[in-house]
């Protein structure tokens, strides 16, 4: 079919308003927020309804035409970048949130809809949903389940997967598949809503998601510790898990990324310190304030040189807004930012540190350090500009390296940002062959013609 | 290869002591805790090592013999009788603890350890293993993952697959495929492990799993709420879960259930209440002492005759205990006993109770009622005599009745029983064909023969 044809068949089923060609429109989504090379699609259509998504579908895959489905675009691992000449989706209409149910503890909402609004939408009615990526305010569910997304809470509350009841979605051939349940119980069948998450949009297309909620923690206390040493903060974080205490979060800051916060907006954090960690404990009031007690025993014992807690909601935020600050700080400091997520055990954290402080001095390297301690997912930042050639060959083998590193030390290549285009040559390292080649298998029976975001996650399949 | 030669190919992986052939021994393994008819297999094989697990599945592919792999056989779907003259694969000889890793939360063990060894093993660390289904005295880790295991704890604590970071498993062909992490965030590659979890041995054999581990609770307390009117109790049900309490356990027993188990051990119920709430609260000693009295208020707003709180371990004990007879109790009164366990969302408990009732009533069975109210898993349990053909054509009605009626409720046809061999034909009435033709498509290319655990789940594929 000419490219005209194609434009006027997709027009049929979105609306002529909704198919963009433009240069300029195909330039807007041309790349995501990892840092790899920009990529042009030939078209991006906007479905106005779960019917048009479908049909949206079974018209790619009937003329081969590459689809990648994208929300916000906040993706740190190339995994919505469209396929040369390939078509762009949005799901930025499909943004509904069906239903709220108090009584089940459930909701049930379309790909689209924006994370931090669906959260405060279930705070309004008194529940929690606890998932909290970086990009929450702009982020879509859709996109958060698709890369399974972590965040702040993740250490007490988990991931997105630990929300996803259900997931409803279309195949290859614009088919609707149902899996999971509005159950917090559900052995029908394969778990297909498992596998749909964190696949990258590569095995189907939502049309639908059932999230869990939970009660919200009745109290909440947020702390910061100060600390003259990495090493000593990296073991208060291992003893306070060893401790049996399980915070909502535990954050961590090195020296660079405290000056380059403080610098950015003023947060009064002491620059001085070699070290913060970040805490927040919840739950109920005296288990709040045992936990609290115990945390602050432990930071000072590992020689915390100040130990502070926030007394009132102001100071609260002022603590996350600090956190929060963290990766727009670090990324005005030079022209490219290249944020890592490997994940080790959090025993190993220490470890961790100490081998990022080598990589940074042998490659000459600026890596500000921060991130989610707690569950042993750190995000080194490697700060460079990538038009420097000599600089950023230093910068991919220091990457190569921290991957090395993570896994011998029982990690992972990433806790949460995703495989996408930027890891899919590394996927063997962790799991070896035989699981490429089994996830190969099954994406060559659900997608014959590869046209599901080709080349994300498992690398380019047909040649 | 005729029959004596392959008992000798297998005899040569395993030893010629753990390969059975007998007719009393194919007789053993000819049938799981499921009403359904028995199948011998041809051969059972016993592995005493990984590698050895890894060349049975090779040979079973090379030659297309169909393979059931089965731990303690308590599968109440069918889901570990063989396929007529296959290989029964026993994972009882893999049974080592391979880790229990108290700094970062996890363990590592092989397919056949044993749930409540296990449990106890953790608990020894000073560390919580949750999930508790009914079989755990003698179940094994592995098929608790092949079902997807439930139990008491589920409410408040999730089921197996919350408490499974990875799955090592051969593939059909023998291959060692790595999925998950020992870090408590990944999403390096697809999510195999959870695609592991429930799939009934159906695509691939388990090697190894990692096991997420949690701190135990600091105080717990036991109570029992007294009925007069099984509405009453299960309005408290939901009552209990809207007021944002979240029970560890929150089990329903009818009056013919609290009878039949009052007529087994003498374990002191009301034998004259309708209905019995158990009830089970934890965390940190302030929380549980509020839950407690949240409780006992609700309950005794909405009627209870009696509430009483187990005022230590012993009278503890014996409310669990009490529970835990409820099957067993049961199934002594007739020769054949069906444990349901169809669920809907917890608010619909109280339309399941009157629903089961009707049901009763229309077909003249006797059912009593027990189970996880809390999570909206009842276990509607009919006692009749299979050789009473009449009685049994009004059973296999009920059943059906019993399935529509928790779908049209918004429900699943399994909680945590799985789906196996006895509800395969159920399953498009949930999730539609398109879900089961996507389920087909996956095994026909994971698994291209149909050998691991043929029929399972989706039905016969290959004619």
């Amino acid at each position: 079919m000419s490219n005209e044809s194609l434009q006027k068949e997709f027009a049929k089923v979105v609306g002529q308003d909704n198919v963009m060609t433009s240069e300029s429109e195909m330039h807007a989504y041309s790349y995501d927020s990892a840092v790899l090379d920009q990529v042009s699609p030939a078209m991006v259509v906007r479905p106005t309804s779960s019917e048009a998504l479908g049909q949206v579908v079974k018209l790619c895959n009937d003329n081969e035409l590459k689809l990648t489905v994208r929300g916000a675009g906040t993706n740190l691992s190339g995994g919505t970048i469209p396929h040369p000449g390939g078509i762009v989706c949005l799901t930025t209409a499909l943004n509904n949130i069906l239903e709220i149910n108090e009584e089940d503890l459930y909701a049930v909402v379309e790909p689209g809809v924006i994370t931090a609004k669906f959260a405060a939408q279930v705070a309004s009615k008194g529940l929690l949903y606890p998932p909290d990526p970086g990009s929450q305010a702009v982020s879509t569910l859709g996109g958060n389940v698709a890369e399974n997304a972590g965040g702040l809470r993740a250490l007490k509350y988990g991931v997105t997967k630990d929300y996803v009841m259900g997931v409803d979605f279309f195949d290859v051939n614009g088919e609707l598949v149902k899996s999971g349940s509005r159950t917090v119980k559900c052995v029908t069948g394969y778990n297909l809503a498992g596998l749909m998450v964190a696949s990258e949009g590569t095995l189907g297309v939502f049309e639908k998601l059932i999230l869990k909620l939970v009660p919200p923690p009745k109290a909440i206390k947020s702390m910061m510790a100060e600390f003259d040493d990495v090493a000593a903060a990296s073991q208060a974080v291992s003893a306070i898990i060893a401790a049996k205490i399980v915070p909502a979060t535990l954050e961590f800051m090195d020296n660079f990324t405290i000056k380059t916060v403080e610098n950015f907006r003023g947060a009064g954090l002491n620059t001085e310190a070699a070290a913060l960690l970040l805490l927040e404990v919840d739950g109920h009031p005296a288990q709040v304030e045992d936990d609290a007690a115990q945390v602050q025993e432990i930071c000072n014992k590992l020689g915390a040189r100040q130990f502070t807690v926030a007394q009132d909601a102001k100071q609260r935020d002022a603590v996350w807004q600090a956190r929060r600050d963290a990766l727009p700080a670090l990324a005005r400091v030079k022209p490219t930012t290249v944020l890592e997520d490997a994940t080790v055990p959090r025993s190993k954290i220490p470890d961790m540190m100490q081998a990022l402080k080598r990589i940074a001095r042998e490659y000459k390297l600026t890596i500000g350090t921060f991130g989610h301690a707690g569950d042993g997912n750190l995000h080194p930042t490697i700060l460079t500009d990538k038009r420097d050639t000599q600089e950023w060959e230093r910068v991919e083998k220091a990457i190569d390296e921290i991957f090395d590193v993570a896994l011998d030390l029982g990690g992972t290549l990433s806790g949460e940002h995703g495989i996408g285009i930027a890891k899919s040559k590394f996927m063997h390292q962790e799991h070896g062959l035989a699981a490429i080649e089994y996830s190969r298998r099954m994406k060559s029976v659900l997608d014959p013609k590869d046209i599901l975001n080709p080349g994300k996650m498992l690398g380019p399949l047909l040649a």
